[in-house]
């Protein structure tokens, strides 16, 4: 019973199949193989589109690489202030990104709603050399909060973003879970919506350790690979992280992973908004947050269960921390099993 | 009539005879001269304290050196939204401190209340791997908002910090409008009231252009030399630097001059207040922030009078941004004379 | 024929069997997992000594999170003019350093010897506001040219750095290439001579991406995990690049297959020399550096051998770029077999 | 007879009186005032071409902030091993470029030979992900060792650097040495033998403390004033070091101040060689290194005469740390007087 996090699963059997059928022989190392070859094939077929592809070895990389390559050392940054790249990166788009900043704005369940963008945007100061110069929306999908938005509403936010001279970034660590979810290609969740450059993530979903960069506007990706080298993410051994890629997406497994997954937070929520515990966030993708009665999460975790509490400002103070409950996330992820929901729901009831 | 900033205005008499009388003979380069030497004695006398004096050309560097020297490239400097540090610095923090982070407090009229930031502190999360950590608050004194923290406030506001592990900095471009007007010793409106390191500010005050950090603590001095030097702030004619500092600070000046700012501000302020146009935060230092109906805006300027309007998240929005008004900032320096003050009043009833 | 990297090898059988084996249920994200405690417990006792443990993608983020670590942005770190630090990471050090300096000292054989660095470190100049501070010696073991330094050798070294008040790190990408050659212990090998952090690599010697920063003084640990984590580099699914490197140092299987290289390196050496192309540099680990007549190397790629050529200032330029001859590196693995060895000596001969 | 620096004399009473005559009144601050006008047209005419003008506090702020100009992170200066910018800024090249690298290359007398230039950019390994992209050759006119290259040397490195894809910076603290040695134009000196973006001085040669970077490709300053305001080098009030750069320029007073302190230095070099104390290095600007006996050395201390030490690893090492004698430098500046040379060539003289 392990909700902690996507990240406590571990490898989906076809994926780590692949790794071990690519270890034949010698290949070229730092990408020059055969592998990563296909899978930049792979991509650009997917997304419909020319794409640029720059793997990591992890999501906070492919988050601060891909912003800094579009905003100037003395840009901003304007995301979720709940958003991963804000709060659990410990300053790596920072890092990355020589000093740029990182403006947080408020939003409902992790989502940054267009007018609220529109209006950091007019009021501004903004550039001049006195003020950071407005250079990024970065958008996360699905959210942190576990809600996805849909194409609509990334399309206003990326036109308000556009008409001020901003590019469009998205972090996707959990791209597939709201692709499946929302039923649309890679493409229409990505620049035809008007997406400039996507942290592709595969280690949640189902691989060891693999993460993409995907530009969309090759002059985006000027000095991207030296950046990426100087950062130490260029993979020596590169085979081995496409070739989890290429599994992941070959065969729509991603999909498959995702649906799953999103399924089994699904049951989870539920059951649990049946026993009285509505999520406080609508579960679109594989996370549920829910306030727990002390009692109950005592229970719980002596019953085996995993996850951990939450922190956000988002809701009502009375909705989180009251001083006999908690907030907590629990995250569904390929790896969950229908027993492990249903051992979980049997710990609630026996209460 | 120009209430643009206090940096408009030229340099006080007396600071600069300092430095025409300074220019005699040689002097060793770098700060190992006779006149910072004494300028060192000086600061100590007058705040009462050891301090470790670092002089450089511009509030800006002083507020990023001093915090760079307190927070990790990992930490967080947690400070009103609207400070100079946060919005006017073009990221200048972030440059020194090797991609700090920046956490954007709110609070009324510039100033951040104590259970604002327990709260920030108390939430998180913080530090771990996955955080940043929280190493500073920074308040400015006076605010950007022409208010001043009373010392029990700055008290208040340090033992939070303090009991956080976090350090003080304060941002003293306008210290000695603050001292001015609260009347109390420098010693009383720093280290006494637990701030570790001050940007003490002399150029908006009347000097050419000479700004210190001053440091209580000097464990927290180490590397401050090499860090500005390689920022391009040792400067080497360092004697006429020094010499602005000491003849600002020599027989209470810098307190007269202050003082003198203060009262024009005072003076315009009450007359704006006769006039129906009141204040939108007290005055307490040498600004003024005043709503302007756009045509009496018009007529000022006609008439010769120069100031900015002002972007502000604080206010009501009915209070800031009425099609037919505009908030502007109207700032008294030492060199604003009572003409000036008068010509402005005459040209507000002339309409 | 693949001589071109240790990199162009694939992963080590026992080392993928780890990785499969480890694929079982849920476990903690970050480190938190018993294959990564089990990990630090071993290196602690391969190392006879307290150690710190940072795993890490790379073998330059190892070297880039290690220099940053014991170096300021102000310091200097001396190491090789040739050295993968200083030639190709792209700048890794200095990004991860916030700026620091690499000293380029020359040596032959990819080797610094004393007294040159004694001479460096005595001419100066060094520390004050003005100069940077040395801080920090780094030494590549096995060398970038394939030699070793002996313990006497690295114990004068850092008998001199540390005299001087640096700290002492060795990029050891190829550290079991030397160990085995030497035939003494980590310990005898690292700290018992002097080094205070060490970059373990496990990549070039049979992981698929494996290598860890090791330290051996704890404070020098401060903020490393910090560090690591906005570098991108802190893995989430960290156990299967723990169960790599536990794989590897199990069974003394790193010696085995380091052992395995320099034997094959060593058997090339011999026969290229006995065919009149003496290696220009002693053959101690798994490179062989030689001068190919431009014609024999023709038809040594006709034939399907794989290498790069290389570059070096350390020849008389003679030995290295005549018109008819080319440098060229040779590197073995663990994956090298003996067949590869006589192919490529049959083209030589078949010529 | 203080021989320390340039930077141990005063200001020029022109320069002087030019600060003080600018004390008149309100002016828009950071730039916007009209000296600071005045004085970007008369630059444009100095240099004959459309110029791009930033003044900067200090000589390594000037520096620094023109090389991170023209040069990525990831980009490679390379420059003369003993000059300023790899010597004597503690890293601000490096920190002001987030990082980038500077390469040293050696050179008799403080210059860099067109054919080790020539040969660094040929043998590289240069760019690709892995190697940094050499970017800049950063020359420094008059150079550390008191020698000036001729027009003619610097177009063929230009030459050279621009065949590369490198742009070509001049660290000019002593330009007007130069020029008035070499009786050519600002032009002639400058964009007309190749040069990109120069770091004009002013305060050796008379200022208070005044330095412009000066860039003749506006496409080179894209992003300047961001990254010069993030570096806190936006003088406030600013009309002040304005005046100080048009006074320096004014009725070609710089040249005559350079003229004054080079003539001085030739006075006391033609003494010292006449004397048997022959110059290390061709006495063209005005520095002057000798190597003195102990004795000497300690004769000229006691009777007053201030200089430093030098170190260099150009020169024999016979030439420059006898036990017995003692490489110095002696700085002739405008306000070095006949008298001062006199009393110094006595001290001499009377051992």
């Amino acid at each position: 019973m392990n909700f902690e996090s996507d990240n406590a699963a571990g490898v989906a059997p076809a994926i780590l199949d692949a790794i071990v059928r690519t270890n034949q022989g010698f290949a070229q190392a730092y990408g020059g193989d055969a592998v990563t070859a296909r899978l930049k094939a792979r991509l650009a077929e997917l997304f419909e589109h020319e794409v640029g592809v720059y793997l990591v070895a992890t999501g906070t990389a492919a988050n601060a690489l891909a912003v800094a390559q579009i905003a100037p050392p003395w840009g901003a940054v304007l995301c979720h202030e709940e958003c991963h790249l804000a709060v659990d990166e410990c300053g790596a788009p920072e890092f990355f990104g020589a000093g740029l900043k990182l403006i947080a704005l408020p939003g409902a369940g992790g989502k940054i709603a267009a007018p609220t963008l529109a209006a950091a945007l007019a009021r501004g100061p903004w550039g001049g050399p006195h003020h950071t110069t407005a250079a990024v929306v970065s958008l996360t999908q699905a959210t942190e909060c576990g809600t996805i938005y849909r194409p609509d509403e990334i399309r206003e936010l990326a036109a308000i973003a556009h008409a001020h001279g901003l590019k469009v970034h998205v972090d996707g660590a959990r791209f597939a879970n709201a692709l499946a979810r929302l039923e649309i290609s890679a493409a229409a969740a990505s620049w035809q919506c008007g997406v400039d450059i996507l942290s592709l993530g595969a280690t949640k979903g189902g691989a060891m350790g693999a993460e993409a960069v995907v530009v969309f506007d090759h002059a985006l990706a000027r000095g991207i690979e030296e950046r990426r080298k100087r950062a130490g993410h260029l993979i020596s051994k590169h085979r081995f992280v496409a070739a989890q890629l290429e599994a992941y997406l070959a065969d729509d497994l991603w999909l498959a992973l995702a649906r799953h997954a999103n399924g089994m937070a699904d049951r989870l929520a539920l059951a649990l908004a049946n026993a009285g515990l509505p999520a406080v966030w609508p579960v679109e993708a594989n996370e549920i947050f829910v306030v727990l009665p002390r009692a109950l999460d005592q229970r719980l975790r002596a019953a085996g269960a995993r996850y951990f509490a939450w922190v956000t400002k988002d809701l009502p103070s009375r909705a989180r921390d009251a001083d006999d409950a908690v907030l907590v996330r629990l995250v569904a992820s390929f790896a969950t099993t229908g027993a492990d929901v249903d051992k979980f729901l049997a710990a609630i009831r026996d209460g």
